[in-house]
C-alpha cells in the first residue's frame, strides 16, 4: 500500500475534534452536554441573509467571479470604511471562508522551511495550513498571569531569524479574548517595518470588542501598507458559520496576484454564501447591537461566575467570545476527557476546549482551557454550576 | 516590500484567464461573443435543488461536519451503487468543490519532488495543485491523431521513478472527450499494482458517456482497492458549479484519516451546496435523461459541423463536454486572441480555448483548441459559422 505524505503526520489533530467520540459516548448514554468548546455563534443570522437564500431567482448555479462578486466587495468596501479601513474593490478577494484566506495568504508568501511569528496560545489551524505550505510557526508564549498581552519587542526581535517572513496576529484574538492596544500594535507595525516582514491579521472577531479601547486593524497602521494582509470572514459576525465566505484584503498587487492564481485554480467560492453575505450587509444596525449586547451580557456574567469558582481564574477578555481560563487541575486535557467520560451532575456535563491545543510549547496551557460562551445566559448559568461540580469531584484536582 | 513565494511564480495561469481581458475589451465594442472556451453548463440545474435552497428552514447557518452531512453521504452510497461502485458513507468525504478533492488528495499522498504521471492534454488546474504541495507533474502524450487513446503501457514504463507516487486519470477525459476501454484501464491497473501507486481518477463526467462502451470506473478494477481515490463532484452533473460541492472517496482508511485533518481545518464544507446537492440526488431520471439527450445531440452537431470546416478534424469524443480540435493555424493562442481582438462576423465571434495551456510539452497543442458544447444547438451553428469565417480571414492560417 502507497504510503501518505509526511505533511499528514505533521498535521495536528484538532484539540476540539479528539474529544468528540467521547463527546458522543456520552450523548448515547443520555447525558446533556453544554458545549462551551466550539466557536458556532448560537445567535440568529440575519434575517436578510436567510431571506436571499429562500428568494434565489437562478435557473443555473453558475460560478461566480474566482475574485468574488464585484457588487458584494464593492458593498465591503463601504463597510470597512465604517472601521476606518480605507480600501478599494480590487482589493478584496472573497474567498472559502476566512480559512482558505489563511492558506492562500500563507501559500502566496511562504517558502517551504520560511517562519511565522505567532504569540501563542493561537488558533490551532494556523498551524495546520503552515504546515500545507511546508512553512514553520514560531511562537512567542503570552502568560494568563499578564493578561495574554504583547510580549515585549525583544522577545521578538529574538525570534526574527532570516527565515522570518511574517508575523500573523488574531485581533481581537481566539483563543485569549485579547484585544491589541495601539502602543502594541505600533510596536508589531515597527517589527513588520524594520524586518520588511508581512502582517498576516485575522480580524474575524472585529464586530465584538468590549472595552472602550478603540479597535485598531492592521490597516490603520501607517507606512507598512504593502505588507499587511488582512483575513476577514462573514462567519462570526453573522453567525454564518455554514456558508463558507470569507476574505482577503491586501493593497499589496503581486500578493494579490498571487492569490488570484489560487483562486482560479479552485475556480470561485461558494455562489449561494455570497448572495447571502452581501444581502448580510444590508442587515440593520439593530441586528448587530442586538447581537453584541448578546455577547457583552453572557461575557459579563461567564467571567463574574467563573472567577468566583475556587482555584479558577480567567483574565477579562475585551473582545472575541472567547477566554482562556485557568483551571485548579493536574491537566485539562485529562479534565476535560473525564467530564465526558466519568461524570455527570443531575444527568448534565460540560465540554471544554484543553488549551494545550492552542500551544506549540510543551508544557504550556496544561491547566488551563478555552471557554466560549455561545450559550445564553441561562444555559450558561447551569453550564458553570456543572463546572464548578465537576472541579470539586474530579480526582485530579491540585488545590 | 517582502517577497512571494516561489511557488507562486511556478503557478500556472489560466490559459482560459489569459483571453478575459481581451473578451471584455471586444464585449465593450459591442461585439456578441459565443463562449466555447468554458465549461460551465448552460441547462438548468434540477429544480429539487432550487427548491430546496428556497425552502432553507434554519435560523442559523452553522458549520456543516467536516466530512459533510451523513444523510448526504448516505444517500451517495445508493447514487454510486447505480454506477456498479460499492463504497459506504465513511469512505466518502464531501469537499468544497471537485477542487478541493484534488487539493487534499495531493497534500494527504504527495510529498515535495514527488511524481505524479498524467496523460496530457489534461485540465490545467491539476498542476496548480500539484505546485500547492511541491509535487511534480509528469506527462505522457498523447495524440489527436490517435484520438487521444492511452499510449503504450512502455511509455508509463519508462517515466516511473523512485519519486513517482500517484498516476492520475480524468475519465471521461476533460479536455478531450476521451472515455478509456477496459482494456486501457486493466493496463492502468497494472501499473498502479506492480509499482503500488496511488490511482487519483477524476471521474466528474461519469454521467456524460454517449458511446455503448462501458464505463469503467477506477474502483470498477480489482485488486487495486486500497490505491484508489475517487473525485467526484456535483458541478457538471447537475449544472451545480457556483454550489462547490464534490467528494473524494477512497476505501484507504489512511488516506481518509489524513484528508480529513485538512478538512478539520477548513472546517466545513458549504452548508447550503450540501443541502442542494443531498436534493439533486432526488431529481427524477427524466431530468438526467434529458441532460444527457441534450448534451447527446449538440456533440453530434458540433462534430459533424466542425469537421466539415476545411482544414478542421476532430476525434469524436466518447464522454463529458469537450472536444480537442485541431485548426489550420500557426499558432491557436494567437488566433483565439485575434478572433477577440481583430476579427467579428456580422458584430460576432468566438472564444475558445487554447489547447497548449492543457499540455506540459513546449510545441504541444499549438495548434488545437478545446471546445465546449455549452450552448444549445442554434448557439451552436452560428458559433461554428463564425468560426468558419475567422479562420478563412485569418492571417496566419497554413493552408
Amino acid at each position: 500500500m502507497p504510503q501518505i505524505s509526511e505533511r499528514s503526520h505533521n498535521m495536528p489533530e484538532s484539540p476540539i475534534r479528539k474529544l468528540a467520540p467521547l463527546a458522543q459516548q456520552a450523548r448515547d448514554r443520555g447525558i446533556k452536554i453544554y458545549h462551551l468548546n466550539i466557536g458556532q455563534p448560537d445567535l440568529p443570522t440575519p434575517k436578510e441573509a436567510i431571506e436571499a437564500i429562500r428568494h434565489l431567482d437562478r435557473r443555473v448555479l453558475e460560478y461566480s467571479p474566482s475574485q468574488g462578486f464585484r457588487s458584494y466587495r464593492e458593498k465591503l468596501v463601504d463597510f470597512y470604511a465604517k472601521y476606518n479601513i480605507h480600501v478599494e474593490a480590487d482589493d478584496i478577494i472573497i474567498t472559502s471562508g476566512g480559512s482558505e484566506a489563511v492558506l492562500f495568504a500563507f501559500m502566496s508568501t511562504l517558502n517551504p522551511g520560511d517562519e511565522i511569528l505567532i504569540t501563542e496560545p493561537f488558533y490551532a489551524n494556523y498551524l495546520a495550513f503552515a504546515i500545507s505550505c511546508g512553512a514553520v510557526i514560531r511562537t512567542i508564549s503570552t502568560t494568563i498571569d499578564e493578561g495574554f498581552c504583547l510580549p515585549k519587542v525583544e522577545k521578538f526581535e529574538e525570534m526574527i531569524s532570516e527565515r522570518t517572513r511574517a508575523i500573523m496576529i488574531c485581533n481581537p484574538n481566539n483563543p485569549t479574548g485579547y484585544l491589541y492596544t495601539r502602543r502594541e500594535m505600533n510596536q508589531i507595525r515597527d517589527l513588520v517595518k524594520s524586518h520588511d516582514l508581512y502582517l498576516i491579521s485575522d480580524e474575524v472577531y472585529r464586530d465584538f470588542i468590549y472595552t472602550s479601547s478603540p479597535y485598531i486593524s492592521a490597516f490603520h497602521l501607517e507606512g507598512i501598507s504593502q505588507n499587511v494582509i488582512l483575513i476577514d470572514s462573514v462567519s462570526k459576525r453573522y453567525s454564518e458559520c455554514g456558508l463558507r465566505v470569507g476574505a482577503l484584503v491586501t493593497k499589496n498587487e503581486s500578493v494579490r496576484r498571487s492569490v488570484m492564481k489560487f483562486c482560479q485554480a479552485r475556480l470561485s467560492p461558494p455562489l449561494i454564501g455570497q448572495l447571502a453575505g452581501e444581502a448580510s450587509l444590508s442587515a440593520g444596525d439593530d441586528y448587530m447591537q442586538d447581537v453584541y449586547e448578546e455577547y457583552l451580557q453572557r461575557r459579563k456574567f461567564l467571567i463574574d461566575r467563573i472567577n468566583r469558582i475556587p482555584g479558577v481564574y480567567t483574565p477579562i477578555p475585551m473582545g472575541a467570545f472567547y477566554t482562556v481560563a485557568q483551571l485548579p487541575v493536574d491537566d485539562s486535557e485529562k479534565f476535560c476527557a473525564w467530564c465526558l467520560t466519568d461524570f455527570n451532575y443531575e444527568g448534565e456535563t460540560v465540554m471544554l476546549a484543553p488549551a494545550s491545543g492552542f500551544y506549540m510549547t510543551p508544557g504550556m496551557g496544561r491547566d488551563q482551557v478555552r471557554i466560549a460562551y455561545v450559550l445564553n445566559c441561562e444555559d450558561l448559568a447551569r453550564a458553570i454550576h456543572v463546572l464548578e461540580r465537576a472541579l470539586e469531584a474530579y480526582p485530579g484536582r491540585t488545590i
